[in-house]
């Protein structure tokens, strides 16, 4: 049976004036995510500024969502380290504090030798030693490393490997890692630009900055593509392209936490060499968020 | 006055069979380097597999090394982290421990975001807090991004940014580093490959992996550029090169490592998901050390 | 109305022993193709060897295959050169011979100046110039430059440019093609790989090496698309994947003529520098096109 | 003995107002160049728009060209052709012509079949039907292709292949050709923004836009790496180095028109899709001539 299918959102990490983690902005965040449609959570994920936290901060973070996500809902938390012996103890800890699944980044500093035999170990290491099922995580904006199919085909066989996410934009990619991994094998797209693309191509569903936004739209692309209504998914992809690509990669955590901020959640500061978005890039976004109804023009 | 010039190694990090820190193989590798030609130590770079250690390991790592390298020479550590705060701390923590200076590897995880401005701001906040003077530490091969030279000559005039590492071959960059710095800012080349080529452009030494294996020959090539011997100077860089490659990117910390075992260093495995090199590639590296007369044939 | 939809091949040339045009097997193989489903033929394509061929056999090339072609099928004729008024001569000349459309490869030799005005100036000169209507052809891999969304947007107005083909594989950018032109805008495929992805993205049609090969599968591609059948489709293109790779950048024009002599087509040896392929990848090819069913096993 | 050692320029190709050839501004200025320092010139390189002329004004240009320089200053004609038999063609005629010597560009139009096999076969081809001694020449950023250090190796052998220009800026490849090659084969720079590194690298010469403009500078260049003079030859560089990017890849053969207008050279528009650069670039040209003293204040 496959697993983790649906519309998931990456979530932001709220800091204090003095840079520290905002237990209560965390709070109250999760409890609106939770009055949406959207499937689940992902903690500890790129966008949530992982590679900015210490490890007491991470697992503080896992504590405080899980209280707020109710069981029936899956809560998936990041815990790739850039040494499997890391990640394995990040993964721990996640499951210690309630994490449905773990969201393996790609370890990647040593950029030549990371090749598919590498990943193949890693993950095979990290999913033997993972009290709860292993998600990869290929994101090769940030890591500069791809995760090929070769080895995702390999990694798919193994009982504690249940998925992946792949957040880049090659749809060739993605369809090849549909096509060579087993049917209870969950792909889920991360890449919003190319949401409808990727859902053609086979994915299950998304973890999408995007998502923390526009729950309903992205829950809708799903419905619209497994009722082959292609036209109006398409229309819809179109729709959602400017604001998919100011929280995407053009303006990344930043962007996301000044949207989330119009709409009433805690964005706030990301914590540096992370900078809040200039006031110019504030009114895009709400011009973004006004067209597609997700602020009223009252608020603008 | 110019600091830091010379021929420094970042030191590989020995482990033992549990993968935790081998403490008396790495006193007894700084003993061995400390009766070379070496000018200083790096600790904690890229080869010491930095990204892969905790913080508890770094600092005792530092306390070690500090022992253990006399204080009329210098130990540099490095302290880069992903966010502002955590290199902030872990720079305190290095100068507590000793460290002379501090080199900072590039924040790279949200690779749009990381501008020049981005730049200039993390490091000015670092260096007004390290007690230590800091060095730039550009390594794109690992990061994936590039430190510009208009972000390095607003950088240069921060009374504690004391100069640079540039670890990639593009010399017309290395060139413009040195010429929009000021006299007494010191750049440091960090690719053996192309070492004869960055001193020509106005290196003032040089942190390589290569230097761990060859101290005397990378001396030699300081002194035979200063001395303007072109012909020579570009005859040894030759000799060099098949090692110097080997130990770069090719090979990378493995490659390293096996080399030092080779020469009686503890090399050692690396932290996976880094893997030993294969057995084919000790033999390659023993041919390279053998006509280099680093060892002996007897021992080959 | 939107012209130039279904399913092209952009055929390759002949050539004798001595290296000069063979007429009587462009002419058989003509006449073979048109005994197929292909809606019509590309000549003087990439895949024509276009790039090395003269103007007089270009002038030649386009001659002869409209004799073969009725004119209720179209023809089309590449005739991209570097310059704009060598393209417009070249243009004149294959509308003179009877092409339908002319097909423009961008110029790509002077890469930084390539800027989107420079394109929009190119083929609106092209445009206003020609007796027959364009169709814009970016093809990076080949040229390295690459024709943007916006210059593409531009360009549609123009009432001589009625579509383009687009050979890469981002399929974001061919649905930003789609989007952003007039609804009477033709956007054909040229990535056999993406094929199944393009149609998706809303392309009318595609040119394709695969095309001279399984001209079937590629209109029942275009058919369960229109039918929204993606998983038949789906299905259908990770068949056609492992030909569709050798035909395309994989094995390149040497690819596909040897593929074509396997059918019973005049493939031969391509111009050099380019080669034949090898006896191994010609055994690879014959395997390929028999697991399809476009050889029967006796002939292998 | 080392032939075509010394600094040349790919002389630009002027252009009447309805396009076509300007024969009487081409012969001034050959006669201009004749007067300077330079050691000789290039016909048909990437600066005269050699991808933009026909065959026939080919002819026409080395003809005229040949006219102007004298028997004992090297004019040096580029040849290269997409297709080997092509190439051979245009050697044979720019040796009927006079020209004393082929450069003759890689073929790059089908880009995953450009291996170093390729090279060589299509290079020893060429050089075996050459009257005249053939250059090799890489020039990355037009082409798309690299040729690499082996496939010069193998090359270099051939006693009617004297040497080669190499366009891009990466010393260490440089480096590789000079220590690959034998004694007596000529390796010249093609990028003026890293000639002081090509020259310490071991080139023989160069061939630069920037001679035409500089010619005094270029040759002065060569003489202080002679005489090993780092110094100043590295601050030459870095006063060489504004206009050297203008001229290059930034501004292009517009560029260089542009400045050889502003020294009384009949530069003119280029052959469109290149068009002439705009007054604000003009502007800036004319500065970095003036800071240069290649133009007078009162001129400017």
């Amino acid at each position: 049976m496959k697993r983790f299918t649906g519309i998931y959102t990456p979530i932001a990490t709220p800091f204090l004036r003095d840079g520290s983690l905002d237990e209560p902005s965390l709070r109250s965040n999760v409890a609106k995510w939770m009055a949406t449609s959207l499937t689940g959570l992902v903690v500890l994920g790129s966008n949530g500024e992982a590679a900015s936290l210490d490890d007491d901060e991470c697992d503080r973070i896992v504590d405080i969502v899980r209280e707020g996500v109710p069981q029936d809902r899956p809560l998936i938390a990041g815990t790739g380290r850039e040494s499997t012996r890391a990640t394995i103890a990040a993964t721990q800890r996640a499951a210690d504090a309630g994490a449905d699944a773990a969201l393996v980044r790609t370890p990647s500093f040593f950029k030549p030798q990371m090749t598919s035999d590498a990943f193949v170990r890693h993950y095979t290491e990290v999913a033997d030693a993972s009290p709860i099922p292993v998600l990869l995580y290929n994101v090769t904006l940030y890591t500069g490393v791809n995760l090929l199919p070769d080895a995702v085909e390999r990694l798919a066989t193994h009982p504690n490997i249940v998925g992946m996410k792949e957040s880049g934009g090659d749809i060739a990619q993605i369809a090849d890692f549909v096509g060579r991994t087993p049917e209870d094998f969950t792909v889920l797209a991360g890449s919003a630009t190319t949401l409808v693309h990727a859902l053609y191509a086979g994915c299950d569903g998304a973890v999408l900055a995007l998502a923390a936004l526009a729950p309903d739209a992205c829950q809708r692309m799903l419905l619209l593509v497994k009722e082959r209504r292609l036209d109006e998914a398409n229309a819809l992809q179109r729709e959602l392209l400017p604001l998919a690509r100011s929280v995407g990669g053009l303006y990344g955590v930043p962007g996301l936490k000044a949207a989330l901020d119009l709409l009433g959640y805690a964005g706030g500061e990301p914590r540096p060499p992370l900078r809040s978005v200039s006031s110019k890039i504030i009114e895009l976004l709400s011009e973004q968020l006004g067209s597609l109804g997700l602020i009223s023009s009252s608020l603008r």
